[in-house]
């Protein structure tokens, strides 16, 4: 596969939809993002980047980090088979999780959310349990559980993307982050109910905190591309070493594919046909398990939230390659 | 890959789970059948069948007839796009589609519909337009275009079965149909409500004894591998004939994936990651992209009606061979 | 109190509002109406009669009927004390209800529905018990119980009215029942949906028919103000003889004035302050306990639909008469 | 009317019930309550008071304070008509509200929340605008825009209850105000989620703040009805001076009975008649218009959140006075 090639046709074909859509304007200091950024970055599962357009201009991660923050939290619960326990062995009598064990899945669920209209009512109707990691309610008891964990959720989180991307220079944006809190009622009020409910660990601002410092990181398609490597390695680190086993891979991508693109996912799967998660800084990571990382960046919201060019792009990028996981 | 070696080890694995959960006895007609029934085949995309247990032993195919009514509309149709005229090409001057275009996305849409509980909230919400074709409503709708787009939805789907699975004896079963009709109340409500939004084109008792039909159609797990096989064929037919064209058989894998087993769909691709339609008739179909089509089949079925052992049996075969789209 | 004097004054006052809002436009039988009537009639507990405007010109009752079909279903109940029972004698040791006890309120509520929006909602979260006798779903299950108690729902009904009004000309609005039937999939969408949680004893059809017949009924502010009367005399009739004790009848009122009015009760309670119960034919009747019964009329309907002069003429005279219950 | 010996027989009614039901225990404050306890007052129009029970113990008003809130409010914004704007002069020509014109009527509805679970999707359907001001939302708004206007709302509340109860003793529990805000979680989330859509003026935690205040004072059922006596007195305060006119009082009662006592108003109103607000502490004030109110104490509540006791109480006071609203 000649991959730049490729994305050279994907950025022509994805070239008429750049500027469509609305840029994120509940906080200034996203609002003020260009709207004719287009960049897409793909890593193979090798190590070998490719880029085109504004492949290497650092943009707001937001939600993308959420795929982040869950990979970790599974990564320190090692040992744990992520919930499986609700299945049960026949008899039950499976062996309790040895030490490590972590039982996120017991406070996250792990369907799709329907409608945003629903956010706060299945929380109410299911005592605070949100439906996946991916909705706010789940990544902010997600990061919550990494606080834990870590003792502290995002400087673990930017560690561990300066690594993982070999860029050492990866920041917090700070003005990104105040501008969140500033803002950030519906989230407080989010954290607030589940914490009526027992399902945090941590004090409410804290959490908060942490979560938007943790979407407030500045990233490039590159960065991304080749931070969201392990998911396309079954679990392999950029360094060889193991973050998650296969199964855990496995299972992150299949989050990612039935509820990474907010109410789009049924859509997005149906069109694109590959685990992503997208971010409303328009960014957007996808994997093809075995062959690569993708990230495609373009500031343009749909109604739903997710990039236009960069759903676009990616659409024509399986069309090319034929690479879909269907 | 000995499937037949695997379908064993499968099936001794699952042995445990056989007998578990509860059998549907919503009507009579399907409570009388016994839960220690346990069968699984498997049918590679070059035409050779493989089973274990009871696989040949016919059963009442129920909901899983939705992934081929929904296969039989989208053939019906060639020349569509499938609704993504809603994404639109840029300056929305994107050609009118041919003659046989088909807009069955725009009567029901392509999102998991999250809990049973949302089924009439959402209905309400959205103007009658049913989140996806696998749940209830939507699939009353897809009946209702094949009916017509054919004049007999049921009989032309079983005709397409008879000949896709080789089996000519398939048949209706009458006193499962008769019972459904029986105690169709909240499928009647379903229809009627659409009605009164305008999204039916013939008439509820019609589109409704047509639904029944076509659930009612009992089949063996052989019957069903094979008859399902063009979903692994990237759309070709049992003969070679082309049926649907790659993405539209890709789509359709999509729409399993994220919406197949009911409100189970995202821990069914957490655990699983397959596309899959189950039936509360205990049996399960799924779909190995361009390797095989597979069908498992027991009984008891959990809290959200899917087969207990089933689901067993497909994550432990995804575990032995290391298949899943992830 | 000079009644007339007051009704013409309510009527110069209403004359603005008059044509203003929406006629009913769900079936053409209402549609027909002209927007620029208006009348209002009320009857003192003496059974004297006052009227202006188009107080005799019949209109179609609709929704006014559930109270008189409550009514009629609580006076065959004589000896309950209509669910009552829920709060129980301290000890549990009440004795069972005697010949005629009937248990209306274990099927149906007694809270205001909320929104609309809410109805199937909480018809699905609330196991088919409509949340009160005055939305549509309630009414049905008061109509199938009526249609149980005396063998025809609707004739039963007819004659009462006849009786009661002194007016032996009333009679059903065939044009109108039947295109209620014709444009009526969201009340087979209830009353199948009520059927499928066993909360309905007579045949779906059967209890919609009835039930477009009782709403199909033309009567005038004259014919409803005299027929209601019993509900200021604290359930006498107009002969003297007894339809309710005075508990009932105040608990109807009660349930007039929480639950009359759509979506609006808690709006017309605050701005009007009486028990009353509107139809989209744009009649309103309300009762001032111990003193009159009023009825108005006038087309146009708000967004709620309840009758724009008619609530206009209501607040007035509270205003001018200083009747109000609170 | 012999007001003791009323009082002594419903006592005596009601002892059965006492001890019934569940205390509060969602803060240890008011867990610690006796269950055995029971109280009722009446004040008369003309100032006379009568009691029987434990009418002169203090207990937390709890959520009786929303009426009160609720009243001084629209004392503080007289010139407005509450939101009769909505419903229109014809021609829209109405003159603007004079100095004082308030709107808390655009902040908070006027209809009944139906069920619990509600709250959450009605804010969310409906912008952050609770349907009614005694619902906990819609008692943080009438909180909000009272600080708004006096600078310190539970001190001015607290300020008018003694002069208006003659009992300059009354006080906040600082206890039960420091326990509500350490399990206050769930109003946070009410609060920053209204903040969210903008419906706040002041700072969440001083709105919360305010809100455990005014719940946590302590009245006796003399003080309540003694305070409460202008609801009765068509807006007069206990000194003859004007809090409210004739037609805001009559408007507050409207509320209180369509909205007063949780979840169970419809029900209240249909075996009361009466307006009534209810607290967790086991108090229930309820008004008579121009002839007395009343306030019954018992902590023992039912499932809604209303004293047992205290609404068997009012029901046999009801019953052997012939007094209702109906």
């Amino acid at each position: 596969m000649d991959y730049q090639a490729v994305l050279e046709e994907v950025a022509a074909h994805a070239r008429p939809y750049v500027g469509q859509g609305q840029v994120a304007d509940y906080i200034p200091a996203l609002e003020r993002v260009s709207a004719d950024r287009f960049g897409i970055a793909v890593a193979d599962i090798h190590g070998a980047v490719y880029g085109v357009g504004d492949w290497e201009v650092p943009f707001s991660v937001q939600s993308i980090s959420k795929a982040f923050s869950l990979a970790l939290v599974m990564a320190q619960s090692h040992g744990s088979q992520g919930g499986d326990g609700n299945h049960g062995a026949p008899g039950g009598n499976r062996a309790p999780g040895g030490p490590g064990t972590d039982d996120i899945w017991k406070r996250v669920g792990r369907e799709p959310s329907g409608t945003p209209f629903n956010s706060l009512v299945q929380l109410e109707a299911e005592n605070g349990i949100p439906r996946n990691p991916f909705i706010n309610a789940g990544a902010l008891v997600v990061t919550d559980r990494l606080q834990t964990l870590t003792g502290d959720a995002s400087t673990s989180m930017l560690h561990f993307l300066r690594e993982e991307s070999g860029n050492p220079d990866l920041a917090f944006d700070q003005a990104v982050a105040d501008s969140e809190a500033e803002h950030g009622d519906r989230n407080a009020a989010l954290a607030h109910f589940m914490a009526s409910f027992g399902n945090l660990e941590n004090p409410v601002p804290s959490v908060i905190q942490h979560y938007f410092w943790q979407c407030s990181i500045e990233m490039s398609c590159r960065d991304l591309a080749v931070a969201g490597g392990f998911l396309a390695r079954h679990g392999l680190r950029a360094d060889g070493s193991r973050l998650l086993d296969a199964r855990e891979a496995k299972r992150i991508n299949a989050v990612m594919l039935t509820c990474g693109t907010y109410d789009a996912a049924g859509e997005f799967a149906y069109r694109v046909g590959l685990p992503a998660k997208s971010g409303v800084g328009g960014g957007i990571i996808a994997v093809i398990p075995g062959r690569c990382t993708l990230c495609v960046w373009s500031p343009g919201l749909d109604a739903r939230g997710n990039s236009v060019a960069g759903a676009a792009a990616l659409d024509h990028f399986t069309t090319l390659t034929g690479w879909s996981v269907f």
